[in-house]
């Protein structure tokens, strides 16, 4: 098993993903295929010590920025890390990519050049997130903006295959996000999607609302890409400003500042709990493929574990179970 | 100037609905009328001394509940303290009103009742919110699930009148929710916004991201109702899932307990920054009249700042400004 890792994405590359892929190497025993600038991976290998066997490099001149328009430049910048990494796996020579680049850029080429699994429509983008009782799983948050009510139910079957094989749940709760629980609640996008769902194999709880995403009501949130994209902006927002202000006010005490110290396991434990590089990034589901999406922002861990989780991708064969189950409607 | 408060809406009513009418009455030397059960108001009120002059009470036998269909309850229960409160409006018999009761209720009975300002198709929810920098406003937050694209400009004009003349903005920046800043992202829905957005006279400053929002990137946060319901409920999540992960951490360590006690300055600080009920609860706007909905869980003070905040709406005559504003176009 290789796994092709895009060198060139995250805000700090190549070298987190230099260090996570040595990482993944020496404490995992994968293969991983470094895609990108070789002249600065090879100059990033060096602090990691002698060649490894299972370490190798594919040249890729061009780079697609966090900013450039998704589909015209990997329609253009056919030698980009992107590109090149996807060909890869095309080509049976990897088995699965992993990026912390371009969101758009990576659905665009995973989508033209590996294809979409027989029966999907469109691909989607699932999340692992931490919550009051575990871990659940969001879908779509970002690939999709205007799904059709299909989609839904097409989503829905993907994250319970993600929940099912990787997250290893016996069988997941999936709920559909509303601004209520009643079935006569939302748009008719909601309820015809609500209707496909209850009809479905699947174990539907209903309509869920905003404030039962991190409580855990509910294994997998399902919601179209544009809503996704803001729960996950809003969320990191929410923490990221609460922080700022208890820095704020603990500047402004000095009893409060003795006391932050004292209390400084607890917040490392719960950073800790909280990080979502723990759970491996996004997951590009239906591609005829394994493609994860890292954040930008990603830390050599979080790119092991963005490996680690593409590996059990593969080993776990999640898209043959997607495959089948959607045969079977 | 008298204001209706809606006695029966709390989730602890009428206990916070009395004792914040008394604070208001009491303190800010404000006219109200609690409208409800008279003899429940009766007995709470006993607990406030003597009878005042400003304070009085007009008996609605029937309740709407949280989870009652709004619009049949609206037309079934003449008698309810939200359809009789606005009938108080309707007749000139108060200024403005006040209910922390079921909120499509309230947006339905208002709009059946007090009608919308000339020029107007939906009414909006605006809310303010606490930002890093200081305040803004997200509109709508849920009157509106399936709005068109002239309605979020008009929702724009009536929350730039909410900034100007009751938060004391002089310019206040708009921004378009929307899951990417340039101008080619998202549905056809929030491209057609933008554009009239963009061919306003307000201070539009383009589409903003998610993470934009407590930041405090815009005055305003424009975004449809369905989105606005989910960013509430969702930052009240995640707000609530960190207390809670906190309080467990600091549970299993007596250092982390200590520490967090002397900390405890900080937290308290913070929590009243990040107090919606200092804010005078959420703005139906749009309808000829003056309407607050406060948040099911308000306390007494949540009740005394909306009846504040519906008395400055009355004095500063926003209404007015939104409809001179809206003549113009």
């Amino acid at each position: 098993m290789k796994i092709v890792v895009d060198a060139m994405g995250a805000d700090k590359a190549p070298a987190v993903e230099v260090e996570g892929a040595v990482q993944a190497v020496d404490e995992l025993g994968l293969n991983v295929i470094l895609v990108g600038d070789e002249p600065r991976i090879r100059e990033e290998l060096k602090k990691y010590g002698e060649s490894r066997e299972k370490l190798s490099i594919v040249h890729a001149p061009e780079t697609i920025g966090m900013h450039d328009p998704a589909a015209i430049s990997v329609r253009r910048k056919r030698q980009s890390s992107i590109v090149v990494g996807l060909d890869l796996l095309k080509k049976g020579e990897g088995d699965a990519f992993v990026s912390a680049g371009n969101t758009g850029a990576v659905v665009c080429a995973a989508t033209l050049s590996l294809r979409l699994l027989p029966g999907l429509e469109r691909p989607g983008i699932a999340i692992a997130i931490p919550t009051l009782t575990g871990v659940s799983v969001i879908m779509d948050v970002g690939a999709n903006i205007t799904p059709k009510p299909i989609h839904m139910l097409q989503y829905g079957i993907m994250a319970d295959a993600y929940s099912r094989y990787i997250l290893h749940k016996t069988k997941p709760t999936i709920g559909l996000l509303n601004v209520g629980e009643e079935e006569t609640k939302g748009t008719e996008f909601i309820k015809e999607a609500y209707t496909l769902l209850s009809e479905s194999k699947l174990n539907f709880i209903g309509n869920i609302e905003g404030r039962d995403i991190y409580a855990g009501t509910a294994d997998v949130i399902l919601c179209d890409g544009f809503v996704g994209n803001v729960i996950l902006k809003v969320s990191e927002s929410v923490i990221d400003t609460l922080v700022q202000l208890i820095k704020r006010e603990i500047k402004a005490s000095v009893i409060a500042t003795v006391g932050a110290v004292l209390a400084s396991s607890a917040f490392n434990s719960l950073k800790k709990k909280m990080d979502y590089s723990e759970y491996g990034g996004a997951q590009l589901l239906g591609v005829d493929g394994r493609c994860i999406i890292s954040h930008g922002s990603s830390t050599a861990k979080a790119i092991k574990n963005a490996i680690r989780v593409a590996s059990e991708f593969v080993s776990e064969d999640v898209n043959r179970h997607i495959v089948e189950e959607l045969e079977s409607y």
